[in-house]
């Protein structure tokens, strides 16, 4: 995203024209005249080349790689391919008993921007849906975009029609009235429907097993009394009960935060609204068995920059971050704001409640996490974007407190993306994961009981977000596998799905499915086990 | 497919395993105790590591480039993924009045062969369809297997059941019965039907828009009485009649011909059967206006070698070669076989009568062109298979001429996979297509008439079999374009569908489609105009 984005990514501009990456040089170079022959072909074409005030653009994502779609899908930047792929290659031994699903979903631009928008960020792009269907040691590899009501319009079109990040000023007005939403972010199987998020919109549900979207605006029988959802949402494990949140709930740049649950049935049991100290990101948040916790980051809804046609957000160091902490199950008037160190949370680890003391663990910077946001008082510093695990706790009994505490732990080890068994959502935890990128990176491990941490790497592999998998259903807390794709940079970013065992992290990868290419990309991840999904339980 | 076959396709096998082409030591190398938890593992799970006779077996190809499926798809030799690609990335500009599809198939292996199969031959793999549907400058891509009885029974056991190429003998006993037929050979759009052909059996029938099979063994209404047919059948374009024929049509090594043609709709208004001089390959045949033209390749259907459990055919070097003339319409009496020079010809550029004189070009070479069939008395010679345009001619007006005449064409252009503009089959033609490989060729395009060559040349690319698409429907013969797909050797195959302008082929690709991986391989295309596809026609 940055001017120098092509050579941060380990690609330097002479290596990617070498490789045929800039398309531009490339046609060129490989057939003499093409270029020119182009250029009066498209001459002799007006309607073509000029674009949407008349035929349908042609699809040709824009060379910079700084742009939306930036180098195609040369360039790692799109994807776009529907696949099925029955009975994937896989090496190593897939353990016999592993009978469910692993589902990921990413954004994958679904047409260029017009050109007026090609500023636009990266996680604008349509939300692309895969599944790793695994039983018996075999493999099956499906991948659909979410067919919302965005999609569905541009699939018409042949083109772009939204235009910058959650700013409906600047859409095409034949879309007006659609869902913005792209439902790229994060998924998650509850009362038997794959719901996909994003979080500026209620979720998508799609069927589990097919990938067909079923709904694509799915409101809880109407319950969801928000215009908004988490990507993040939780699960009681005691209950099963599914509690979300949605941020700006009515309307562009509004306070109100909607909070609910449902339950194992989907039906919407408990709901109320309150108020943010001011409109800014709230991308995840904890459930523990009797609070709900929501950390506001200081970046903040924009009106201005949403005016002038940009993004949604800016990153402000001067404003506060908050942390509020209300009932689960009350009317929302008992919920507390309380400040702390200004730091950039996105995700949660894991959080438990104590009696009046709440704790939760995310990993979190000093600043700006998402460079591709606009940061209003100083440039993006990658040294202070650096994640750490930082547990906040809280004391609720005191009725004048406004401060939350903070603390780092395991300094040695950074990452994004934490995890944890998600059997433990809502109750004190043991395992917490990590990703770590880079050199020595991998996959961490962290046991907060003996204060140890594990990282399985995977050398000349780039590792998404790991996800666990019990061993069994009822197997001891972080006690199976993890599971994610890795992109072999030695062999172009092909993919593998990769499982490490939890217990002999040192063995590195027991199993991995070979593709044949490169996956869609990938946000987050969830695994669902066979007994979760309709029509695989009496299979 | 021979020892040293890797070599010859100009990959050493240390740049193959440095590019991790060599899936064990790329493993091996890429995680230290991989290998050794990855074998431990196995042995632990003795269901797994032996196979079929209890769970199916894992998918794991072979690693050897000369077994079936050797390398897996990170070798380039599998795809099997099932892909949509809506509104492909294009180049250049798609000329706007183009609208139709262009087809292709070719052979993709299902599932690794049991080991004592692992010989069997590369055309032994499951046929694969892809479509580009290109209409107003956009492109969808889209791509099935072809669901037929083989591929159900497969695709249900989640394993090979099918052995040797063309030797029933060979298969497990739970699919006796089924049709071997792979449906991996060619494909042609008639009475509204995408036909897929393999020419040891019927044709497979698919929606020529949504590729879903539709008939899994095609008769033409109970009219093909016989048990094959073959992969190249020709339009009549003055009556739009359909013309094809089956070999071995009464089983294993039978020496009856089924000769048929059906109308317009489908409908056979002929057939007849009669005898050749001994079972072998006939791969392509001519018809003229008033002829079909037969050639038996001296490439033996070999009893043998089938009970032994090999592969179907010998190349048999002592054998004839026999052009067989017989009259459209008759009862096949008049059937002669003619002696020449045994030349080995694959395909038929094109063919006509001209009262008692009857002229066919194919391309074809001095030796056996297939070394992966084996050879009964020499050893395959490379110079040998060399294709050159062989113009075979024979006067009927003798009662008692038992030769054709053999004269080379254009002896400084080699190739194979010879075209023509489709809407001169059965007629004089002037222009013919010839895949030229290597360095310096590309697309062949012989003008008969002035007597001269134009090789459409691309640079760093692979060029698969071309197709000619006429620029309008009633354009001049060879007015128009050369489509196919070209493997770009500098970007790991990822593969273009290329658009050269027959009227300036020195310009380069006037436009591509940049698929983002290498696209599912091919042996034959076919395009066919929005005018023939049913549903598109009322568009």
């Amino acid at each position: 995203m940055n001017k120098d984005d092509a050579g941060s990514a380990g690609v330097s501009p002479e290596s990617a024209s070498a490789s045929g990456l800039n398309r531009r040089h490339f046609l060129g170079a490989a057939t003499v005249g093409t270029g020119a022959a182009l250029a009066g072909l498209a001459a002799s074409s007006p309607v073509l080349a000029q674009g949407a005030t008349s035929a349908a653009p042609q699809v040709d994502f824009p060379d910079s790689r700084q742009a939306f779609g930036g180098g195609g899908s040369a360039g790692g930047a799109v994807n776009r391919a529907e696949i099925d792929l029955y009975d994937c290659e896989v090496e190593g031994a897939w353990p016999k008993d592993l009978d469910g699903v692993f589902y990921r979903v990413g954004p994958d631009p679904q047409y260029p921007k017009d050109p007026k928008y090609a500023s636009d960020i990266v996680f604008d792009g349509e939300g692309h849906v895969s599944m790793f269907r695994i039983k018996d040691g075999h493999v099956d590899y499906r991948t659909r975009y979410v067919r919302n009501q965005r999609w569905k319009a541009q699939h018409e079109a042949r083109r772009s029609l939204f235009g910058m990040y959650r700013n409906p000023l600047t859409d095409d007005p034949s879309v007006k009235g659609l869902s913005r939403g792209t439902a790229n972010t994060q998924l998650f199987l509850h009362h038997g429907k794959l719901l996909v998020f994003k979080e500026d919109s209620p979720p998508v549900s799609m069927d589990p097993l097919t990938l067909e979207t079923l709904d694509d605006y799915y409101t809880f029988g109407g319950k969801l009394a928000s215009q908004t959802h988490t990507a993040h949402p939780k699960i009681d494990p005691l209950t099963g009960e599914y509690i979300g949140f949605g941020y700006e709930a009515n309307g562009l740049l509004s306070k109100d935060i909607f909070v609910f649950s449902a339950d194992r049935n989907g039906q919407v049991n408990w709901s109320t609204t309150v108020q943010a100290p001011y409109a800014g990101m709230m991308h995840d948040f904890a459930v523990t068995q009797t609070h709900i916790v929501l950390y506001l980051t200081n970046m903040v809804a924009d009106a201005k920059r949403i005016q002038a046609g940009g993004v949604h957000f800016s990153y402000d160091s001067q404003a506060p971050c908050y942390l509020g902490v209300m009932r689960r199950g009350g009317d929302g008037k008992d919920l507390r704001w309380f400040r702390g160190p200004n730091l950039f949370c996105t995700h949660v680890m894991g959080g438990w409640s104590d009696g009046d003391k709440i704790t939760v663990d995310w990993d979190g910077g000093e600043g700006n996490q998402f460079p591709f946001f606009p940061s209003l008082h100083e440039p993006f510093d990658p040294a202070k974007s650096r994640g750490l695990i930082r547990r906040f706790t809280v004391d609720l009994s005191s009725r004048t407190n406004d401060r939350f505490q903070s603390e780092t732990l395991f300094p040695q080890v950074s990452g994004v993306l934490s995890r944890q068994d998600d059997r433990f959502h809502t109750l004190p935890y043991r395992y917490g994961y990590l990703n770590s990128p880079g050199p020595g990176g991998g996959w961490s491990i962290i046991d907060h009981q003996e204060k140890t941490v594990q990282v399985a790497s995977v050398p000349d592999y780039s590792l998404s977000e790991m996800t666990f998998v019990p061993r069994k259903k009822d197997a001891e807390e972080g006690d199976g596998y993890l599971i994610g794709i890795g992109s072999s940079m030695k062999e172009g970013g092909r993919s593998d799905l990769i499982l490490i065992d939890t217990k002999d992290v040192a063995a590195g990868p027991v199993a991995r499915v070979r593709m044949p290419f490169p996956v869609v990309g990938q946000v987050h991840g969830f695994w669902a086990d066979a007994s979760q999904i309709p029509g695989l339980t009496h299979a």
